[in-house]
């Protein structure tokens, strides 16, 4: 099974944001990690341009019906026409997330990601959610924190530590 | 159609958060306005309770395929088997939302009711995210706060005062 | 708790389609039955209009956000705006299912009802899959069959004798 | 974007069907088609198999919050815990919908396909519904038929010609 990390994060976003979501994207798919995101724009667009850049794999989790909905640096494009309850799919699609800025509904899917016990990485030095969440604990019941990073690389070399235990497996097709 | 308050909050609370939500459910059901929640327990188990002492009509939107999952005091059981997306139908089934409490279940609706505009009503006072969130915005493009409100009453005169401009309406299904 | 009938059928009705469903609605509020359906037209608005005229309650489960969606004579809107998914939970919602004429969203929510083992009353005599479908099995590995029946009058009484094993209780909300 | 067919299908066949699912998931393989379907066992599980026996990708869309839940041939396992409501999201992740035997489940996916617009190839000569359906039309407002097709050859020559107007994309990820 490919090893996909969610990457959440706002739509409307600042032109440094957008470097470090495409910077992020690179970095992922350089790994080998697929990237699942919500297929739109923003944070979304800019990960998955940062991807195919490095001939990652990009999943677009759509809130629409239509396919051509999804941004153009989508590969797979999955149709969850269920309002905000796409948001749950999002995060339930990837072994870690990570947030990029991010208002109302990136703030909704880092609540699903603590309450599916997934590990979240948070980009710090950024507007929104990602940046206020990260250290804090979402819920008691838990001791884990949320992981704030300062740039991409720091984002991404905490996203293959947390793999580590999870044993992820690069993707690839075509090796028959 | 009936008026509808959305009650959200823990499922796993204090006695003194319990006795103020029973109490916000007498209050709300005083006021002919009915209550929708989650129809499990805590928070959720305690606002039907107080409703149905005061005669009110109760709606538990449930997690689970059988309506048999919903607490004692719910008259009507909506099954939504929908894992957390269940939140964003809870939400929807108000008219205004009020929080009390809650970790981070409670927090996704939170940030669905700001996503679709639903006005917040914030127990303060009491653990979790109705405290930690009153007062804040939830979303640099609305102006609009949680409206904290520190006792059972105050909590049910700011649902009233919200809902001035809604035109709310009493519930009632034997006048013919 | 409050006993439901899930009503589901065609959004785009005959006249006669419509004469039978506002009967059904009528005789189902008659038993002290609340009515659940998709909220919106056809023969969801004849149940409901019909369950109104003789004080019954209704629910709909509109695949909307705003609750204004709902025709004017539901008493509870739920708003689930999950596409062809809030079918599911048309059918959830209610204790027994009773299907009138339909196209394919009946179809789906005739399927989903075999699935969660809802008893389906289906009304004969009308267009569309609630006749094509009666008397046949869905699934092989049930043995139950579709129950059709020719006239309201024979589907309500239909809905009462499948209810009796589950000991249905009429809804009263203001007996305080 | 890649151009995927959904698979829908029984998750309990016997030995023929399981044949053909295979067969079908090699030619829908050797023609860079990547299959989608609901990621569990039976026809879903068969058609992975195939496809992964000719270096296909394949989407498991599973109704769990677990990806491990998906069968071993899945490449990326999208998780939709929303019960049945899930099958919605097998149909829109495919530009084309193959049937193939199968159940109730199989026969709301069918509902949902026609609904969408998404053209059908079903496959005859087995049991189930793609049998039963086949050469029906599901609603009487569209005059479509679902095509029927006796062989796995047939399916997937039946698959390319309606995709003709869709201008397909092979997948192909590591060509930079």
């Amino acid at each position: 099974m490919v090893t996909v990390i969610s990457v959440i994060g706002g739509s409307e976003i600042d032109e440094d944001t957008e470097k470090k979501a495409i910077e992020i994207g690179r970095l992922l798919a350089r790994n080998k990690l697929a990237v699942s995101c919500g297929g739109l724009y923003g944070v979304m667009e800019a990960v998955c341009k940062g991807a195919k850049e490095e001939g990652g794999l990009t999943i677009g989790i759509i809130p629409y019906k239509e396919k051509s909905a999804a941004n153009q640096y989508v590969d797979i494009a999955i149709p969850v026409p269920f309002s905000q309850g796409r948001n749950v799919i999002v995060v339930l699609s990837g072994d870690v997330v990570v947030a990029i800025a991010g208002k109302a509904g990136t703030l909704s899917e880092i609540s699903f990601a603590w309450i599916y016990g997934k590990p979240i990485v948070a980009l710090t030095g950024v507007e929104g959610w990602s940046s206020k969440i990260a250290g804090q604990k979402l819920d008691d019941r838990r001791t884990d924190l949320i992981h704030g990073a300062k740039t991409p690389k720091e984002v991404v070399d905490k996203v293959l530590e947390l793999l580590k235990s999870k044993k992820p497996k690069g993707y690839s097709f075509d090796e028959k």
